[in-house]
């Protein structure tokens, strides 16, 4: 495919991607849009332009400030918005009305795309439970379920920020090593956890099971997912009933929601299941995604060191199996909801996804650029987190999400 | 007070309570109302009718079929509209719209009152955390963090339903007693939990906590809510990050959320705390409810047997102490979130707030109407759950919260 837009050879943003976002170019309206190279189509603009005929519905669906109505539309009509988009852009030459399409996406400001009903976050990656385990409860790192179901947990949707926003040093109740009385005050473990998260793009009703082989049909797409996290709030709180304020202070997101036909080029098997799992959750075919991941920390105004790359393909659990577990009780998932893998750890040292695995819970400080090093975050370092897949001249990524510790 | 309208005298709905859901009589177009007695005001027809001023925007506000945008206008407004429809009701003889505005009670059929954000879960009853931890870890039951924190975690928002709604009984992995091997198959382990719940009525920014002297200016009002949990999906799921198919195929609440306001005169000191809580959670006055609770299980077409008699006064942390520290950390809250309290079990048998602990763990079952007995629920159960406070002829209650085991 050709475009007679100029894109980047190293664009996340190919012809080949194009995600849905909500931005603004600068008037504080948001609405919905798709990134291509440095631009970004304007969906209402486009809609208007009869793009997709019915100009009035789609206008004023894409003048909307989330994309929850849009998607939930389902797959035969967003599909139909990519195609069409794609369309455009590999015109002959360029439209007369490109200037009025397209917007600036260097300086345009991004929105969270979907208003989240709930947010789930699993733990599937054996590298990242085995490590945390091996910390936390050393006699006995990987859990008899671990192997028997994609463990989860809730977390909180109101606290999912996009890509860009500082994230406060949480506040809490920390136990002093040898202590038996707790104290208040400000989390010297902060960390990041390095996830992607899938956005659901069709719901089931209540009481009814999706079943694991049709779970991806619920899949609108997938996001960058950066699970900050305050590793001693959290080891002082979560036993009996699992993280909660070690984690609600925030989590990031990026801007654009990658479409899961987009990653069809992408896609290979996960890894061998054993024990096999049950029925319910006996997948097939390419259920993971070899998706590359980086995550580099900036001191300050430092220069930007990478302390982490991983791959989407480790996760031991695929989203498939994930939604099919998650309704097989049937709870219902809503258009719009957001479900994360948990921290994608590879295995090797290079490859873990947490402050915590990579420093060793702190033992092992983790060098930086400059000179400097960090067992855990400081105030003013910068995560950035990046994700992308690449074959056969085809890129599709992600962009990146960031955010900052103030 | 003294209403022209006929109320019976052991109503909930008294004039002293006047709490808000969402209604319809049947036409299928649910609407704002407060109860009272035996019927229901309807709010649209009162702003027609000129009750509140600004007709068109109220009208409007009142026929949307959620509360949350009224409830984000704030206390001085939603009190406001209780007092004139309390000044109405109050008025020295039957007004002529009164026909027009009221709505009958018995035949409405109620929705769930409010858009859920998030829903929390706290674990706030001391006697139902030693219960609980007794049975589950008979070594450590009370573990160290409670008496220091409200343990709490997060729940799923989807599958909260309106009282009255059937609830399925939910499959999932189960471990067989003594097993290593995990089983697919239908919970044996049904069960309901007690709990009052409340409703958040102003946001917090991200970032900036509540403190716990002005925590109440952001609740709203209360509601009766059963946490329907299956034990052994429970049991073999929770550790190490919690609860989350054990509980999420369903909670229901009922339908009238009773303001804050309306509970005034039933306010009571809680429990003493030992030790004494940190600074952000040091609370003051009458932080408790003193409502009256009970359960009752009907089965089948047959009678009820109350089977628990409990009072929210027995909660060791406050609703302030629980908003104090979910926020000390920076979590934000938004207008319809609801926070339960955990089940709560008195000091006696007779009032423990669960079947896990009426049957101490399916050892001692319980005695039903007609001679049968149970152990957890069978399915064609209604579990049926009633709140009330009572002192010096005023009544405030909560109607009832039931649903029926299929």
């Amino acid at each position: 495919m050709t475009t007679w837009l100029s894109i980047p050879a190293d664009s996340d943003f190919s012809v080949h991607n194009l995600p849905f976002g909500i931005f603004d170019p600068g008037d504080g309206l948001p609405r919905a849009g798709i990134a291509i190279g440095d631009h970004i189509v304007d969906l209402a603009a486009a809609a208007e332009a009869g793009l997709f005929g019915k100009r009035r519905f789609f206008k004023k669906l894409f003048e909307q400030p989330l994309l929850n109505d849009f998607i939930a539309l389902g797959k035969p009509v967003t599909n139909r918005i990519r195609r069409k988009v794609q369309d455009w852009l590999c015109l002959a030459q360029r439209p007369d009305n490109a200037t009025r399409l397209l917007a600036d996406r260097r300086s345009a400001r991004m929105h969270l795309p979907v208003r989240i009903g709930d947010y789930t976050d699993f733990y599937s990656s054996i590298e990242h439970a085995t490590n945390v385990g091996k910390m936390f409860r050393p006699d006995n790192p990987l859990l008899p379920n671990w192997r028997w179901l994609p463990v989860g947990y809730h977390g909180r949707a109101s606290s999912v920020v996009v890509s860009g926003t500082p994230v406060r040093r949480p506040h809490g109740q920390l136990l002093p090593k040898g202590q038996e009385i707790p104290v208040f005050g400000a989390s010297k473990q902060l960390d990041f956890e390095l996830e992607m998260a899938f956005v659901i793009g069709k719901e089931n009703p209540l009481g009814e099971p999706i079943p694991v082989d049709r779970a991806e049909e619920y899949i609108f797409g997938l996001l960058l997912f950066n699970d900050w996290s305050a590793r001693d709030i959290q080891r002082w709180e979560y036993v009996p009933l699992g993280p909660f304020l070690g984690k609600n202070f925030a989590s990031s997101v990026s801007p654009w929601i990658v479409p899961l036909e987009a990653l069809k080029a992408f896609r290979v098997k996960g890894p061998k299941q054993t024990p096999p799992p049950l029925d319910y959750l006996k997948g097939s075919g390419a259920s993971n995604c070899d998706i590359q991941l980086e995550v580099a920390i900036r001191s300050g105004q430092g220069s930007e060191t990478v302390v982490c790359r991983s791959n989407m393909r480790y996760l031991y659990w695929s989203m498939a199996q994930q939604l099919a577990h998650h309704t097989v009780n049937g709870c219902n998932v809503r258009v719009g909801d957001l479900m994360a893998s948990g921290t994608i750890s590879g295995p090797t040292p290079g490859s873990y996804g947490s402050m915590l695995e990579l420093s060793w819970g702190g033992q092992e400080p983790i060098p930086l650029a400059g000179g400097t090093t960090r067992t855990f975050l400081e105030d003013g370092d910068s995560v950035i987190m990046r994700a992308w897949s690449e074959k056969d001249g085809q890129r599709v990524g992600f962009g990146e999400v960031f955010g900052t510790i103030f």
